[in-house]
């Protein structure tokens, strides 16, 4: 039994073929070498409006019964970025410090990292993860942040993931919080 | 006369007898060695609930008049975790400042400090101040934050608060902000 | 044609007389080094209150066509501190990761810094960003986020922005985010 893993791709112009999808192989790449647990993707493309991600986002959590979904694109200041406003929606509850260690650390590279606007949530028995839809960024983010993943995947009632210590060696504390 | 602080163990396990309360007595003794002026502990325990947490609040600011709240526990990402919306109802405004310095100081120490949700508020003339249940998070949060805390309690009306500057020099700007 | 960039000073004393502006002569100056494509000053002061915030926020970004907007003052956690409200209130969306990166700035500095619940946003096609009153607070929170404002004002539809270099380098990614 492989754990399923969703990849939202959120762009106009990926989602109306008129460009082609780079943040969720970016995604995908990132995560074969970071994790050791058997997994599968279950990947979908929305263009950038509220009622589609946030749609996307309740099938993979609840039809599709992924532990872990991570979105691609949206993030940014634009009057079209609108992914954070959809997470913010979907999950009952969000978790600041994903947001905030992704834009720390991606503001040592680049200083634009500060507009990003992502977060992240708990929808259910499922952790979901904004990422911005650069592939460089796609992997600076999740470097960032994925030893607490499989802590918190555990912690809202997920599959026990295990990582490939060279990319990311998963942190569990010694007992509880 | 004493300055009165709120000690808010937030804990199921605590609660019903099953389980010896950490956290509180961690926050006491860190307290302890920083504070120097002559204060007193007002301790209360409650349950993972949203009322009897804002309840405890309540009283500790309203009735018991202290200036200074520190919770300990339901800070994770965990169902049973809801210490900082608790916190959030509670307080007319939030300190986000306080969540981001906590966290980022822990993720210096271990990578699943992101998952906490802790936060600061204040409520009349109280600074309410979240951090984990675990004891070692306790004094690395308080730790982080503590040289403001003197400061903030005047600016919202409460005592001058000493503290002992081997452990944390309170700091107050020159001439208001 | 200069650009118009709002500073906006919110401040109780400033505002009635009895004490003189600081911080929005400290914005001035601060911009004057850093921007090097012609801009004029829309100058506005108001008492900490949001109806009033909000009106000058309003004003300066819907009539007075501003693509950038500084408040400065209003920003801490005393009772009268009500420009992070105001701004909400004022913008569709929020840019957390300016407070937070002033923040951080700031409390390399002084500790008091995690009291400052400063923040940015966008209202229509203006950006708009709160520092403290404090004329250093003022220069280290634009010298910690000014690199990202010329990118963020074009993505939601302003003018192009020019730095000088040696005061602060504007920052473009290479083909979107």
């Amino acid at each position: 039994m492989r754990v399923r893993v969703g990849i939202l791709t959120v762009s106009d112009s990926v989602s109306r073929g008129a460009y082609v999808d780079r943040g969720g192989p970016a995604v995908q790449q990132w995560l074969q070498t970071a994790l050791a647990t058997p997994w599968e993707t279950v990947a979908r493309v929305v263009p950038d409006e509220i009622p589609a991600i946030t749609g996307a986002l309740e099938e993979l959590c609840d039809t599709e019964r992924c532990p872990l979904v991570i979105t691609t694109g949206g993030t940014g200041p634009a009057p079209r970025d609108v992914t954070p406003e959809a997470t913010e929606a979907a999950c009952s509850r969000l978790l600041p410090g994903f947001g905030e260690a992704m834009r720390a650390a991606s503001l040592a590279l680049v200083p634009t990292a500060i507009l990003s606007r992502q977060t992240a949530g708990i929808r259910g028995s499922s952790l979901v993860i904004n990422v911005p839809g650069s592939p460089a960024a796609v992997a600076d983010c999740l470097a960032a942040v994925f030893a607490a993943v499989p802590d918190a995947v555990e912690l809202i009632g997920g599959p026990r993931l295990e990582t490939n210590p060279e990319v990311v060696a998963a942190y569990r504390p010694p007992h509880g919080r």
